[in-house]
């Protein structure tokens, strides 16, 4: 675990190393008369660290005179949230990563021209540093089952599940493969289903709907601090949530299975409400107790996949087409899976929307960045908002990932230590031992 | 050869990582209310990358408002420059490793006290994320001999050599033990004797002084795009060079020989001059022909090792005591090894040497930041020059290393990219083959 | 003419150095110690200069390590934008002008504490610098006329008329006083008339609301470069502006006049559109032709201004009552006088409400920001909107000046130079003579 | 008094606004497209304000993105230290101020090519900014003696004494005509001789030398504190000092006279030791008594420098001719003046100095900027040193003022506040009257 942690394969500081490199050659290729123009204000790229740091969110580079670069705003973001780790995750082999390495948009001209990462041959030696980091890392759970941990794309700014590689591995290597997507179903299996199974040729045969109780009493709108007491009118309530996200998945063409991850607190009149709820909807579910009891905790849950797989056939789609504009693109997502009215787009997003569809934008999926906390862009919209619009302050285009991304919200990208760091528990024994870690 | 100088066993990546959990812990420090009322104005440690950019080596962060940090100047540094670095080549074990990183000095308080890594409680969890890096890693030449490669502290404001774990491991496992210290004896051997082998309790049993009748002839004047034509007068001139780099050498106490890395311009003429000048010394001495012959050619010079370290007994001490002043070491340095007549210290030296003395620096080894091109302080003065004085312009305090770093000269922590850097030629094909490092 | 527009008295000078003084003094207490905790991150007062330097609205101060200040983030304003400039043109003499500027909320401590000009000593200084520039200017028309010209504050963060002095002296001298209020009646007269008059007990006897022909059809939707041609339906639709702005201002109990500044493009039908409308509202107007006949032009416009002032009582009061809280102001301006439906804060605005309020905001007049190309906050919306919501975004105390300054918009508080500045074509004879200026 | 100290006529808000304008063209320039190239890295103009503000010294403007400008490093330095100040003082007229103005050295390009302030048409503005300033002002003492106080140049790198025009006029208006010149003869007297008479075509008929018995007893190596008693054996050692001074003023072939600033602790016994030396000397003086009786302390000195002028025909030339190279004006000035047995100059200079060459540099006169308190460049040598090397770190090319300004030690040329600023202690009543100034 502290391996998987700490430096794990590398990946991560092979995908630091890569972005980096190219910032520091933008830097240099301005340095250096900078033949193609480059306007240091209109810098798209930024450097990145593996690191929680605040500090270097906004920082102004190139200071210290001629020899010492040219004077620019800069900021870091987390590694994760770069456009390399997008792309690592969503490249199929060493020459497809090469390509999307160089259809990275990194700036603009003085004339208003796109740079790409191509055209200053950042291209080959980033694909260099990360040719060893493109494949897939074999794990174990404690119980010795195999996973494959590769990758880790933010899920906002980006599609949020494993790499394409990985998935392809495991589909070869095992009779079942499963991938996690990040946030709820709105978010993770969005991106996982508009994004990378598209992208990627995939074609899921089952999605599975991880709920709980205590997260449909939230949305019930039951505190934080009381989700742990019995409310049954609450779950009544809020498990509209639960009725959004198994019919949004529904539209994809996918047999939908419903995991309810069972917490100790949950009783047999909670339990009921899920009961009735999955049975209305025709839906098959599950208890997943993998939490108390292991590996044996999930035998249910595993059978009823499996019989769900077996039984019913996948007629997997994307919610939609390619040929679509970027707002209808947005519009769709956002009538069909969050159930909003329909989308405002604010003077910021309406100028950068039409640079990319001038780079043409318009020709890819588009990955909208929303808060997890409601099924709208308003995190105090809880279970299954109505008469709302999503806003969209502004987009961005992840030339190298394929993808628009829509900002309906603020994201953070690079975090910042709390008061107290977890690494100021952190210890190593003389015999190597790592202490403090929980 | 790639993975060596790609992420190798990710090394680098550690350090560069530990050092920079230091610096957000720091800037989280005064972000999170400042309890120990650190000056932003006064913070010695910097961030670092490891890669060429120099638009980072004056940089402001901490812009962007409150919640994003407290603005300050800070630079990054290259990794191989930090003080981690130095650290991770001279702890012995874990346990040291933890108390030197614990020992950084990093910044200065508003009331002018030391702040200490320890104080931020950074060293427990830099010390995990150096865990596996501590270790030596084995690697193997292409006639297959074994070599290990650990570490690599920049050769002019560190230490210069490799690590002592590494070293330690080698005298296990191998008949011999050979160390490189980089650059010339002034400086990678001063360093080797004086720093790490008095830190590490190593008695080094014979000093191999590596030559070359092209660079002798370039003390002896000749400008470097003539050093390919036969010209023993200036090698006659030049050879003093040779014989300082001896005579200074024996001063450590330890048997010496002289290894002349044999060139295919070199003439008999010129390697006659070389003969009778070692003769006159009365040092053993060898071609070395490894380039052009590989093992084969460095059997020679393996031969005259041995028979010195089998006859000759060593009486190694380092050149000065750690019971004099800094000033004294600077002194001592200055005028056995340098062949100087003193030392001048700068106003600014004079003012950081008060700081550092109150910190404890008096006990504590000196390494000398100098020029490699001269063994003087100035890169003009070929052969062996007399006198000169050196000039100090300021001292930093290398706490957890354990040195005194005293600049005789500009030592430039980050590099640049040239006008085409070789990134641009790098390449990997289809076949993960990467292409253009040559 | 020049001597006015270039540096006249010196009172701009003299506002410029008594805001940067206090700048100075800000960041000399940081540097020396920050006896108050003044927390760097939170500074609210900012530089000014005279001039219109883009590069300067962003910038970071306090560089170059200990000696050189505390870095932080600034900016600088104009100095009409400048709360000084707004301060002078309300006090009410020297006392009163010493203890606004005292007043000056410029930035909080790192415990949220305000901190006042005061705190830091600067307002005896800057009193100093001020002792002249507070005395009204005499200067006189063409045709001899004696005007007083004294202050200018920014018409949209500051209310935007000359000083409260300057027009106690021209009531003093002068048979009649008229002062221009910038911009339209929602937001010249609505400040001169809420801020100005009910701080230094003014009480106007008539207003005169000044309209074009030109202005009314744009506001009946004709392009700009179309306003010289007649168009009749046009003048009649955007006439319902001319209507709003005349029962606004009467809504504060004082006669008002309409003036028509005649253009030599108005046609004899649009002036009857006028003369119908003045009826039907029944408000006295006059046409004025000053530009094309100089001070005969007026005179028809003076003689109905007189007449009503003669015939007609006053009864001046404010829109709203100062024991209102922001909020209920707010909407009373937004509801009698744009014609809003209502008022929406932002969180960010929400936010700064509760600090203004902590610090006694309540008990103040409130200045709003705004567009000045429509009744609402919203530019492209002509005539007389309806159907709207005025959106405050965020909300600043002029602790000093006695207003609390609320954002309906983006407020550029340092123009820039344009791509040919005027500046490149201002020369000066060797007889001193400036040509052009024009 | 407290007018002259405050904001007098203006010429100093004039000289700030002139060079500000310059500044905000140029960063305008930039934004606009940079047609000329200019840049950012090498912009040598800096903004100016007349404050003490230390905070502005290493600042970085251009920040905030696109429409903000060109992010680069600027400084501000005090008004009196800006070269258009310089130039005010040695213009003749406004002709000749426009095209110095013009000819000020603004920055380079990318190309390395010199751009010059008429190469962005700043200067017919600035010179409309500057036609009223240029004019010299007209001051009396308490006693009601005229005064023409007319700019203020820094004295150390710049000439450091009033303008030409405010001399001629007074030349004109008076019968005898005195001109201040700052510090020891060896900076002020020096640069009046050699800059500003010299391109005035002024011709002095007596130079006045003037000590104290004070500060030649400091010089004779007393300590400050002692000052006040008497000391024979030290004044007779630091009497050197005022010889050095005479002996070096009489090379310009003008007579010399030496007044001494009587003070109350002066004795008999050191009053005699100046006597003497005079005597040897054979040079007239007198006391000066001004500061304890007023103008009639000060009758004595102005007979004698009467008589002196009447006696005595001057035959004035300037120590250096204007053929000679930059080099060799400056080793003039260092051997002949100072003292000194010769220049170093640094490799900066160096550099430095080729670029001015290039530029025509060789043709102007130098202008040292040195400390005041030694005669060499070492403020700890007192009395009459000899035996050392003046350094000489950088140059500058005051291109407008048509000087090149070198540098033989670190000038301050923006001030910061003390810990407890006078600006805190001053204040003004109810009745306009300024307290605290004292």
């Amino acid at each position: 675990m502290e391996d998987i942690n700490l430096h794990f394969t590398g990946d991560m500081h092979a995908i630091t190393a890569a972005n980096n490199l190219l910032c520091a050659m933008l830097d240099n290729h301005m340095q250096q008369g900078n033949a193609l123009g480059i306007d240091q204000r209109r810098i798209l790229i930024k450097r990145c660290v593996d690191m929680n740091d605040r500090a270097l969110r906004n920082v102004v580079v190139g200071l210290g005179g001629k020899i010492n670069g040219v004077p620019r705003e800069d900021g870091f973001i987390i590694t994760v949230a770069s456009e390399v780790m997008a792309i690592l995750c969503l490249a199929q082999d060493l020459t497809d990563l090469k390509a999307r390495l160089g259809h990275i948009l990194i700036a603009y001209t003085y004339d208003g021209k796109p740079v790409y990462a191509k055209d200053i041959k950042a291209d080959g030696a980033m694909t260099a540093l990360l040719k060893d980091a493109i494949n897939p890392n074999l794990v174990q759970t404690i119980e010795g089952t195999p996973a494959i941990m590769h990758g880790g794309p933010f899920a906002n700014i980006a599609h949020g599940c494993n790499s394409v590689r990985a998935t392809r591995l495991a589909l070869k290597l095992g009779d079942y493969c499963i991938t996690e997507a990040g946030f709820g179903s709105d978010l993770g299996a969005e991106k996982f289903l508009d994004i990378k199974c598209r992208m990627a040729g995939l074609k899921p045969d089952c999605i599975v709907v991880v709920a709980t109780v205590r997260a449909l009493k939230y949305n019930g709108g039951v505190p934080k601090t009381e989700l742990s007491a019995e409310n049954v009118p609450a779950l009544q309530k809020g498990i509209a949530n639960l009725r959004a996200h198994v019919e949004n998945m529904r539209k994809y063409g996918v047999p939908v299975v419903v995991a309810i991850n069972r917490f100790g607190t949950d009783t047999d009149a909670e339990l009921q409400v899920i009961d009735d709820c999955c049975k209305s909807l025709g839906v098959e579910y599950a208890l997943s107790e993998v939490f108390a009891k292991g590996g044996e905790g999930g035998v249910a849950l595993a059978k009823t996949v499996c019989s769900v797989i077996d039984s019913t056939e996948s007629h997997y789609a994307p919610i939609y087409d390619l040929d679509k504009t970027v707002e209808e693109k947005i519009e769709t997502i956002a009538k069909e899976i969050y159930g909003a009215d329909g989308v405002t787009f604010t003077n910021q997003a309406a100028k950068s929307l039409k640079d990319i569809k001038a780079l043409g934008g318009d020709a890819m999926p588009v990955c909208i960045a929303k808060t997890q906390y409601s099924l709208s862009d308003n995190a105090a919209l809880l279970g299954r908002p109505t008469g709302f619009k999503i806003t969209i302050r502004d987009l961005r285009l992840s030339n190298g990932a394929g993808f628009v991304v829509a900002y309906a919200g603020d994201v953070m990208t690079m975090p910042g230590l709390p008061k107290v760091p977890a690494a100021e528990k952190i210890d190593v024994g003389a015999d190597g031992m790592i202490h403090g870690l929980f």
